[in-house]
């Protein structure tokens, strides 16, 4: 619900949170550097509280802890998260992407596709036989829906994304522009006369309020499915591997790829160019370093980092001393110098 | 040749395999633990044997070596390599995807580009001046050939797959959504005036019964070819730069980086994330390990890792030593404490 | 100014470099190797000065110091950066991309949005309300332009690129296919009831001159703008995260990766998969070598490698020393023995 003016009374109610300062109009978000009279802002890191004195912005939401400081005549709207609140305001004032409404004559849909109720179709859509749309579910310019596909309600995918088919996707899911769902996975096989194609007859199966970022590819299962859990975000450029199975409230960030056949259970974040090799288990809550390459199963909670990664303690040691290895070799051979030297002066003692 | 239901005992005569048990309708593949009845299923790696004792499949591909361990009333295919076996059985049941037949009308194509006979042209599908298509090729929605391409017979382009002008594929080959052809290498000089551009007048070739996954980009020469060689596959999100060299029968794994002249020889094997130097030397049947960063060449049939990429056995062997290393730096400097302690005592005595 | 037949004295007098040898008819570009007696070629690296005397080709760009190694007969162009002068004799060669002239009426363009003088719109381009396009700025087939994106005047936009709500790019830049512009940043915070998404209401601008390669993405910031400054030069399947600044004159390598809030100063250069955390800066005229990982902020001119990265002084006597581990580790070992075997023998000793 994109709203143009909104006063500040409104937002703290809204927010459940107390209003202090006088009421005032904003006409949307900004950050404490640009934002002016008639924008919102919020300071959420103590560290910047020297911009919050110096800030124009007419409304700040703020942790009681910093509200002193904020400037004279400021509305402030008090909160234990103002980031959490703040992102709460955005959606206050945010616009959805595109205007178009309705099912475009520029599109083409098969016959038996199935579209939903106010479903948004763009031209240069082509929706392929068999496939089930979801009401209100919104194709941007050049989306391919292959046959059979299942897309649930709410759903945003934006241009030129393309789903193989039989991909199935939850409701309220964004699928980001350019990303590819269920092309072949890499499965192939030696045979007499080179290498052969092992057909890649399953697909992709995505869950509710899952996010893919920009270019991101998951292939289809060899046979049965890859799977993205229910809540789980993942950035862009990012590549999952045929029959990988992920789990729920992930945050995969970008350009990190997932080899094939592996597991990964729940709320698990992976940092970004993280590498994960074929057929492993990473356990539920693990945290997973930027750069990694993982190699061996991750128990559930553990953080690791490295390539290949290790428990983040000894990672974080091993680093450490990095810098200190050309030293410690030398220190190395001198030992060994003073060693023999010690071992004749021994010698030559009666 | 999708089919829907075929004999156990005719899928045996068609690889060439015996057959045990009784003979059964088969509709479709499966993995030991899904298939039912109907199902065809199969067994390659022992150590899943148990798996094989409790499935439901109703035919079962099987070394000979574990045909005793299956199911009572199974129909038994006895095979020297079951996975091979099981892709090819793989392919008498897949269904190619897409159903659409023809020239579409909504297809904009240029009066002087040559199509063969029985091509597929999907809506929104443009193909520039004097570009000639193959005998029975298929072009999905949202491909984009580029004047004078040059693409052979039986060849499949997924969705919103680009080919910029000249590039050539050769026959049987298999372009992936989003995948980039001939876009211009990164060739830039210094100039009086910033960065100047190298304009980049070379073309991309691609052999035949080639595969490059979704949303990879191969960039055209500066000057002459950038060239993968027959029988290469290629993953998704794997970037070549131009007038990179790849021979035949190559796997290159998800989000490997070529930069610009590498000539890869015949039978290379690249894990994921490698990334390798430009001007560089990968001799024939070369193995780079994941993540791998190649700043050398590699001679023929060597296996390296690390980065930068070290002969395998080295690399194993530093990786294996790499957490003992906080315990080695306490080590060095408590034999410097002692060796100390000794030069002393020896200077007290006599 | 793509040209067919020139003169080497012509090419000669345009460069302001002396012609030595006959005057000769040149057709086009060629390597030295693949060049024929109606080809341009070049000597710039003194390496190859073998190929120098075996070329066929009619007129070659080289250097005052090698022009005697030139076969008797070829034109010579002697110049002191044959290679600066070799790019301008592409660009006299040069054909640009694609033949269609004008706006398609298989375009779809909002009635609002505003095309200058000149502009090219291929077919199956989608512009939405209150675009403005620069004159003489060409949009390939499947290019997605969103509401109120401006695009300044000479901008090449190749096919299916995608340029969400908002986002501004200036004069005289290339867009290479597959590219993202603009979709939201990766964004969340953890709310009651799960992962909660920030709405992204920034912007992406892009700066002149700018290049960005095939299916790179650029995400929009949370709030403000996500900048790339003018001249700055992107490989493909690069990754900027929201509110990244990057400054003028850079040269990013295929598949680096940046994190959110970066700051990246002029004339940085970072090589192939580099990944650079969130909320860094790095100094102008820094150099980030190939798969370095960079976590702290890099100081101005500073070169470094390694992950995590480091002076490359430090990186490469480290690297050095890698594959002496192994060998330092059973060193250690040894020198603790002895060091008992002294101890021993002194206590001895009276």
């Amino acid at each position: 619900m994109a709203e143009s003016t909104l006063r500040a009374a409104q937002i703290a109610q809204t927010l459940g949170r107390e209003l202090r300062g006088p009421d005032r109009d904003i006409t949307g978000p900004g950050t404490l550097e640009d934002a002016g009279p008639e924008s919102i802002s919020f300071l959420a890191n103590p560290k910047y509280v020297s911009q919050l004195s110096e800030t124009s912005a007419g409304t700040i939401i703020v942790h009681a802890d910093q509200a002193d400081k904020a400037p004279h005549g400021a509305a402030l709207i008090v909160s234990p998260n103002p980031y959490l609140d703040f992102a709460r305001v955005l959606v206050m004032f945010m616009k959805p992407q595109g205007e178009f409404k309705g099912i475009s004559p520029d599109a083409r849909i098969a016959p038996d596709a199935v579209l939903g109720k106010d479903c948004t179709v763009y031209p240069f859509v082509f929706i392929g036989p068999r496939a089930k749309i979801g009401d209100r579910t919104v194709l941007f310019p050049g989306v391919y829906v292959g046959e059979d596909c299942e897309l649930g309600e709410d759903i945003i995918v934006y241009p030129n994304a393309v789903f193989m088919a039989g991909t199935r996707i939850g409701a309220n899911t964004i699928i980001h522009a350019g990303v590819v769902l269920g092309a072949d996975g890499f499965g192939f096989v030696p045979g007499a006369g080179g290498i052969e194609k092992i057909p890649q007859v399953g697909i992709v199966s995505i869950g509710k309020s899952v996010e893919i970022g920009a270019n991101s590819t998951i292939d289809r299962a060899a046979l049965g499915e890859t799977r993205v859990g229910d809540g789980t975000k993942i950035d862009n450029l990012v590549q999952l591997g045929h029959n990988v199975r992920m789990g729920k409230d992930c945050l995969i960030v970008s350009q990190v790829g997932i080899s094939g056949s592996t597991h990964v259970g729940d709320r698990v974040t992976m940092a970004g160019q993280v590498g994960i090799s074929g057929h492993l288990h990473i356990g539920s809550g693990a945290t997973i370093g930027p750069k990694s390459g993982v190699a061996r199963d991750i128990p559930e909670n553990e953080t690791v980092g490295g390539a290949p990664a290790v428990e983040r303690g000894t990672y974080m040691r091993t680093l450490a001393l990095m810098p200190k290895f050309p030293d410690m070799y030398k220190r190395l051979g001198q030992l060994e110098k003073e060693l023999a030297k010690l071992k004749e002066e021994l010698a030559a003692k009666p």
